[in-house]
């Protein structure tokens, strides 16, 4: 037991590898991955990883000539795992065996790095990983791996909930129900938010979104989802979360927010987007940028789930073995019916319907 | 004394007309206009009141067939009046001569107009002018008109201060120090913001951001103001009031911002604007745009212009008669020394320096 699995990105799609098990450095846990959710910007950055290298770059976090051919990335950051060994340093409070989760960075000498997101640290489609000690959260009894591994979008949803501060008698809009949507939703309806507009223009988005909390949804194709919230909102200000994930929903929804409101965006777009900021302007809207939960809200999430508030059961749509993840990964980059397929780092086997 | 003269903007230039004077309607006071200031914005849409039809066209707030050479406003906003006559269903708490302000707005059927800003209202560059009695503010003994002129550049500047929302500890920097610039820092003074770093490429402009409250000011040709506000913000957020009225600067703001920033746009810019979103979402930046000014926050501007607390005599930096208008718009519309110039309609006489 030397060698593991781990599932790379490079140059344009994602290989099986067998590579050493790392070993746990001063504060750090080796883990077994039992869970792994696949997250968009998983499948984003595989087919777009230049353009995500050039942003980086000048943002001045990346070495601008690092090639995106050379670029590989270890993927895996929404995770459900188990205590294996312990490093030196560390307080080993939490038996070998106990289930953890944890945010998805791991402390190094730059910084935070992102576990399943930086590039020389192993991501969760691994069969081991490593983790720090001080930032893991125990997993309660009888919670589900794959709940545990929904905590990661949960708390990404929550966050942009937050960063939208929402009053009493204020109503929301949440453009787009795929998991950060339905996120949304969960932490709109756990805030006791009275009006929950859910848009998306699949039935099957729309259901799930009433399932989680929804009151009211729309059809963007043939209703005015924007025109729905605001009467509902009447005086009050209206709060829109996007999570449609296209660049072109900024532009369109500075247009059509109704006056006062607030719009928390969700999502990271590389690309230069035309904004009108006159629209803003005579509307007086406040544009909040949502990136990463805070440890509070991610651990708040996992309460939620194990609570069992959040019927996550009706988002997992998929489970899949590490040797299926390749597979798995062209499937859901055409259309496809899955909301949120879980990687099983642990077994083989391909894409299955749950 | 039926007729009076007024100052039109029609077809790219400013002229000074003979009209009747108006009769209040109900409600309405007639008021003689004792100063007006001029604002960036009369200028502005002088020049490009094509771009402003287009936009309002668009925002469903005007008629789209209406010709930018057909457009007629009498302009002035920014007004010290006396009140002449009252019309009728008015209480006439205030005697006949007593100066008054007010917000630049007048009720009509189809909800409230901009006094100076809609065709067919007349604004405070006339002689005479309406308003309404129930928004009418005694201006305090001894005040002098030019200051209660500008009372509401100060009020569009207290309203973005307020919309940053700032913190005991938070930083601010005020990125041009024009009207709205210098009146963003004495509200900044006045809500004992600790650190106000003021940035303007003219040294003039830097001298008077400090006589307003400035701490700290930079020109921004050869120091980097955000390096020098984020360094004092440390760990606090840092607030930056966009004064400048660049489009150019929305994107470059976005990318030279802190992590948490919040970015408070002054100034309507109509056209259409590139920018990275992916900036605002790796910092979590927070953008808000300011446009009017509530009653109470002009209430709060008057009163701390009467007591002193406000070098507004730095500001103001000419006075014109009504007959020199025209020719104060050409000058002010190429490179020109002035701040604040107030127009006193009730004389004649060109452009003078104060």
């Amino acid at each position: 037991m030397s060698s593991m699995k781990t599932v790379v990105m490079r140059d344009g799609s994602v290989h099986v590898e067998e590579v050493a098990i790392p070993e746990p450095g001063r504060g750090q846990v080796l883990v077994k991955s039992r869970a792994c959710g696949i997250c968009g910007s998983d499948l984003h950055i595989v087919h777009h990883a230049r353009e995500v290298l050039d942003f980086y770059a000048e943002m001045g976090m990346l070495d601008p000539s690092l090639n995106a051919r050379d670029l590989q990335i270890s993927l895996g950051h929404e995770f459900c795992a188990e205590i294996v060994a312990y490093g030196p340093g560390t307080r080993q409070e939490l038996p070998v065996g106990q289930r953890v989760t944890s945010i998805p960075f791991i402390a190094s000498d730059e910084g935070p790095l992102g576990v399943g997101t930086t590039p020389a640290v192993y991501g969760a489609y691994s069969e081991y990983f490593l983790l720090d000690e001080s930032l893991l959260l125990a997993v309660p009894d009888g919670m589900d791996d794959a709940a545990v591994a929904i905590t990661e979008p949960m708390a990404v949803g929550l966050h942009a909930v937050n960063l939208g501060q929402l009053q009493p008698g204020e109503a929301a809009l949440v453009a787009g129900c795929g998991p950060i949507g339905l996120a949304c939703i969960a932490a709109l309806k756990q805030q006791g938010v009275q009006h929950i507009v859910a848009s998306d223009p699949q039935a099957a988005n729309r259901d799930l979104a009433l399932a989680f909390g929804a009151t009211h949804t729309v059809d963007p194709m043939t209703d005015d989802e924007v025109a729905l919230a605001s009467s509902l909102a009447g005086d009050q200000r209206l709060v829109i979360l996007e999570c449609v994930g296209r660049p072109q929903m900024i532009p369109q929804l500075i247009q059509r927010a109704p006056e006062g409101a607030c719009i928390v965006f969700s999502g990271i777009h590389t690309e230069e987007v035309p904004i009108k900021p006159a629209f803003a302007t005579v509307k007086q809207l406040n544009l909040r940028f949502s990136y990463y939960y805070t440890p509070e809200e991610y651990a708040e999430c996992l309460r939620m789930l194990a609570s069992g508030a959040i019927p996550w059961q009706h988002m997992l749509t998929g489970k899949v073995g590490i040797d299926g993840v390749p597979d798995a990964f062209e499937q859901l980059s055409g259309p496809n019916p899955h909301v949120k397929v879980v990687v099983e780092p642990w077994r083989s086997g391909g894409l299955q319907a749950v």
